[in-house]
């Protein structure tokens, strides 16, 4: 392995050395502190439904949106640990990036976090005014999930699609069932097959009965935006992408599923440090962009 | 559907009318001749191992080569069916491709066509003395099978790999298990799973039992170059794309599906006619042409 991968797979590792859930929190956003931010980014702070959110923005920001629906497994994850990776979508799709602090369990379980995300795709539509074919969807792990039943609820309550989405290393499966989970445990850095069951367990722990998650990989995807979904294959979630992919070829939707190989969970996270976590922010937003333009 | 799909949707079915091999040959080129040259495109007669073949480039080719393998189930296909597409991949690349008449079964089973994908993949490296990494194996349909089963090949003789590979619609396997033979039935053109099966029974009857075929989807793919997969949604072949694309993928090879609704198999084939197909190849295209840049 290169000298960066070891540097991401420690720097994951360290993340869960964490002796609590507020001790991980507090890793997580120092981590993305200090990845830093992309320069010439401005940050412009706003609150959506209660929740602290944040416009960022290249000095000339052209057509496209992003809604950056981050990771950490519904529980960890903020404005302050994903500012630098959607500050850098802003910046390589030369557009803005609205970053949303949602909701997070235990304190607030399912369906905390989608309410809340559905709340921001509406401020875009409704105040913002902004066409729904600018926009696209990017979420990387848990919110790859959030990206999905996001757009699973906006289909049902009759909102229109946005241009395009984008999954990042997305969690599909709330049973891990997929292969991968054995198979590349010895890999991967960071997301364990109990890891992702307790996450699952704490996220829909004590949820409406009467309003049950969606299983995305039961779902019906048809009628969805093009979609990209960006996978490593050093992955315990690896599956979790080409079974998410695999569905929505079935159902027609327009799906590209890339594997890198070598890599871990959201490798995108540490762009700064890694070379193909930069080539793939880059594809993603050549994607946007075509997706997004008039 | 579109008109134009609609167009090409009949001119599949069309194929599927001949009444015995030789006619359905014969109707496979003058669907290749009606389509067309891309113009500019110089064609040049060679021969490689007994077998013609022709080196395809527009004016002023540069460094890119595209090894063109051909569909037609092993069983149809020529130089004249395949020249417009194997032409507007060398324009599209700025650069060259050969395109072979492999042999075919029934009058030549397995492994002949392999056989003579490695002779030209020789004659590349030896004769013309082109460097790997300068070369993208492209093929289509059992010329995607035929793509896979030539990297393995060279890969077993100690050749070096190229720089990468594109499938389109390809064959992955032989006995058709995949659940799209069935979901997807009703909206194919051209491939049934009887049709399938009755092709890997012709292509692989009376082969030597010493050197059994290679079975796409149980093979190690380890170490195989990036690799670009393309498929319709409405092609019973659509789950022979995915499951190459997973097992790539868990082999750690750099891999793209990119599913394309509502295209029938190969439909690439059809550009000249098809807005869908034109894209793909220009996709295509940027993919060989990022990985066999300097």
């Amino acid at each position: 392995m290169s000298t960066e991968i070891l540097e991401v797979r420690r720097r994951w590792a360290h993340l869960g050395t964490a002796a609590d859930l507020a001790a991980m929190r507090g890793l997580f956003d120092q981590e993305g502190e200090r990845l830093g931010m992309p320069p010439g980014v401005a940050v412009q702070r706003i609150v959506i439904a209660s929740r602290p959110a944040e416009w960022l923005a290249p000095s000339a920001a052209g057509r496209a949106v992003v809604l950056y629906l981050h990771g950490g497994g519904y529980m960890t994850g903020s404005l302050t640990s994903y500012r630098h990776l959607a500050g850098e979508f802003a910046k390589r799709i030369n557009g803005r990036a609205l970053l949303l602090e949602y909701r997070l369990a235990p304190e607030h379980v399912f369906p905390a976090a989608l309410e809340d995300a559905i709340a921001a795709y509406r401020r875009l539509l409704d105040e913002e005014g902004i066409a729904p074919d600018r926009i696209a969807f990017v979420g990387d792990s848990a919110g790859g999930n959030l990206v999905l039943t996001t757009l699973l609820t906006a289909r049902e309550q009759g909102l229109p699609m946005p241009a395009c989405a984008v999954c990042l290393s997305p969690w599909t499966d709330y049973e891990a069932t997929g292969e991968s989970m054995r198979t590349k445990a010895s890999v991967d850095p960071v997301i364990t097959r109990e890891g992702a069951l307790h996450g699952a367990q704490v996220y829909f722990s004590g949820s409406d009965p009467d309003r049950p998650p969606v299983a995305i990989l039961d779902a019906d995807l048809s009628g969805l935006p093009p979609l990209l979904v960006q996978v490593g294959s050093h992955e315990t979630l690896l599956d979790d992408s080409i079974r998410l992919a695999a569905r929505a070829g079935h159902h027609e939707v327009e799906t590209t599923l890339e594997v890198w190989p070598g890599m871990p969970h959201v490798f995108q996270f540490f762009y700064p440090i890694l070379r193909d976590g930069r080539d793939a922010i880059a594809r993603a937003a050549e994607f946007i962009l075509r997706h997004t333009a008039r």
